[in-house]
């Protein structure tokens, strides 16, 4: 019965299914930047994960950290630091962020989230960060 | 050989100590909000925790969730999303932020981060506030 919301299709593309969430990079090419959304429906907090499930969605923030900054390498920008934010102020089904962060990027030191407008990627460079990403997830 | 970073001292004051973290009250009444830092020296990113570090900080963000809930009713304002934050741009000591968001807050739906000036407690609200998040986490 799970559903994922129509906001991540419009603004993220598909890259692996983990064990509890749906892996997908955000489209856009400022950060290399990965959405998890567990795939349990009706979850809007980690605590409505059982505790099973709570410790699989850190698992897998550790894991797509690993990914982001595979992404990075692969654009040819080193992560600095890794930002993992869990808000869904604005699209409510629970999912989490994991954005490769560097001391010259657009935002820093402030968060992503709300920053500016989004650089999506030509398809040439979609196909090689999704590549990227899928790689590093399967370790 | 843990230190906190001073930044902390600065912006927070303590709740409690769990099993990993030192909880803090963050000293800004706009929002019910705890930092929670590993005690755990040198920790920058989630992944320089062990995986039993890793889980049990999955655990004290969950408690702390329900003590900025607690927080919050305290401060007579309804929490309507918690937000998850581990940023670490600006003080690097590995650390998670726990906020209490409503959908009239100063910054909803934007991040907490970042967002105008701290509001400091006054000192009868900072006591009544550290009470509140301390019974939470005891449970």
């Amino acid at each position: 019965m799970f559903r994922l919301d129509t906001a991540f299709l419009r603004t993220s593309h598909p890259i692996a299914a983990l064990r509890l969430c749906a892996a997908r990079l955000q489209d856009d090419s400022r950060w290399p930047w990965i959405v998890l959304v567990p795939r349990v429906e009706g979850a809007l907090e980690i605590d409505d994960l059982g505790e099973v499930d709570q410790v699989q969605l850190m698992r897998e923030i550790v894991l797509a950290g690993a990914a982001v900054r595979a992404v990075g390498f692969m654009l040819g920008v080193a992560v600095d630091k890794l930002n993992v934010g869990l808000l869904g102020n604005i699209t409510p089904q629970l999912h989490a962020h994991v954005v490769g962060r560097r001391a010259d990027d657009p935002a820093w030191p402030g968060p992503v989230w709300g920053a500016g407008e989004a650089t999506p990627y030509s398809e040439a460079a979609l196909t090689r960060a999704i590549g990227a990403a899928e790689n590093a997830l399967r370790r």
